[in-house]
């Protein structure tokens, strides 16, 4: 059955890059943005399986490698946020890594851009859950990934449209930056998302971590902590 | 040899607690604070090796308990901010959890508070690291604890005085809250905090992950991602 599925590397205080670049302010490369996002996606870029389908030489073949290489099979078509197409056209080249069809969410028509290996560009104006809808469509039983930004990935968390998040923790700390699990996701007071974890895979310099989303849920105070009286506020902190 | 340790449940989002309760405003069991509190430590209000010590009845003997019981034992002596300690006075009681040295960092002098099964709360006037020297002498050889809030947490990180970390990753998103890794960290323009992932243990409801602080580095740019040209921008959000 088509799940839509989410993963992004991530720092230890939940940032997916550095603070975000502004067009205006000197090449994307040099920015703060940039040396984030490529700490964060360093285990990425040493992965054989994702060098060898940007067409790199070199790689390591271990566990990395296997999870990006799953993740890439997993996806039967892409759903991709605006900001992140428009930079990956020129780089991407005529053999996009992606080898699926990719549904772009825009405000602006365009054609259905056709790339070789597999990959088409299809261009999205009336939202996320049609975009969503396009690809399951076109994803043959595989998996809908949400291939990012962090924006996006948000966005379909907040619409209750993602089946399953993985995280690829990482053991650096940024202090700021574009974090993926931002404010903007609408929970009311005593609200939450309640998720599962359903695998935790570790490797040296990553932990990848894979979460099934239950949804919303009130949070709701239990009397677990009550056996001598009231649940220690004075232990709010201790744990 | 004696480590400065520190570990904190948090929320997938990062968070340790509900948005901040404020004294004016009801009864803080009845907060939003609390009610994300309560969530994130429910795993430890079930844990039998924390009820015993609470002298609460029951809970389960399973990992999580082990977690537990393995962070009191390793600590020899504590230091707590103040408004933990403050919150903790009367609940905590006669006989306090921690049955060892609890340096509390604070503006007001005040006599040492002695209780019963080896706690004692003595409070350090002249600031943190006078706090954790005091701790070190006092914790004979084992660990000295950072017992929270999160807010000492990130002091002590900030300080570059923390060795130890452990994260208890609860699969809930809060949206809001009171932040552990926050954004005042003082960390410069494209520099972080570099950790090593040491220890991951998975338990149904919470992974725990054990870092070693390596202390602030530069973010360089490397050119591993430059087989065919420099690294792909148009990638930033696909990992």
């Amino acid at each position: 059955m088509t799940k839509v599925t989410a993963q992004m590397s991530v720092s230890l205080d939940g940032f997916y890059a550095g603070a975000r670049h502004s067009g205006d302010d000197g090449n994307w490369m040099d920015s703060a943005e940039a040396a984030g996002f490529f700490r964060i996606t360093r285990w990425v870029i040493d992965a054989m399986a994702w060098r060898e389908r940007q067409g790199f030489a070199g790689g390591r073949q271990d566990t990395n490698s296997d999870i990006v290489a799953e993740s890439f099979e997993a996806a039967g078509a892409y759903v991709m946020g605006r900001r992140m197409a428009d930079g990956g056209e020129i780089p991407w080249g005529e053999e996009p890594p992606f080898r699926a069809p990719v549904f772009v969410v825009t405000h602006r028509p365009r054609q259905v851009l056709l790339r070789r290996g597999g990959t088409s560009f299809t261009y999205v104006t009336d939202g996320i859950a049609s975009a969503i809808e396009q690809a399951r469509a076109a994803a043959n039983g595989k998996n809908v990934a949400i291939a990012g930004g962090g924006s996006l990935v948000r966005q379909v968390l907040k619409a209750g449209l993602l089946d399953e998040l993985e995280l690829h923790i990482v053991p650096v700390v940024l202090g700021t930056g574009m974090r993926l699990l931002d404010a903007d996701l609408d929970l009311a007071d005593k609200e939450a998302i309640e998720l599962t974890t359903t695998r935790v895979v570790h490797a040296p310099n990553v932990t990848h971590v894979r979460y099934t989303v239950n949804g919303r849920a009130a949070l709701v105070l239990d009397d677990r902590g009550s056996g001598t009286g009231e649940p220690s506020p004075g232990g709010r902190d201790a744990v």
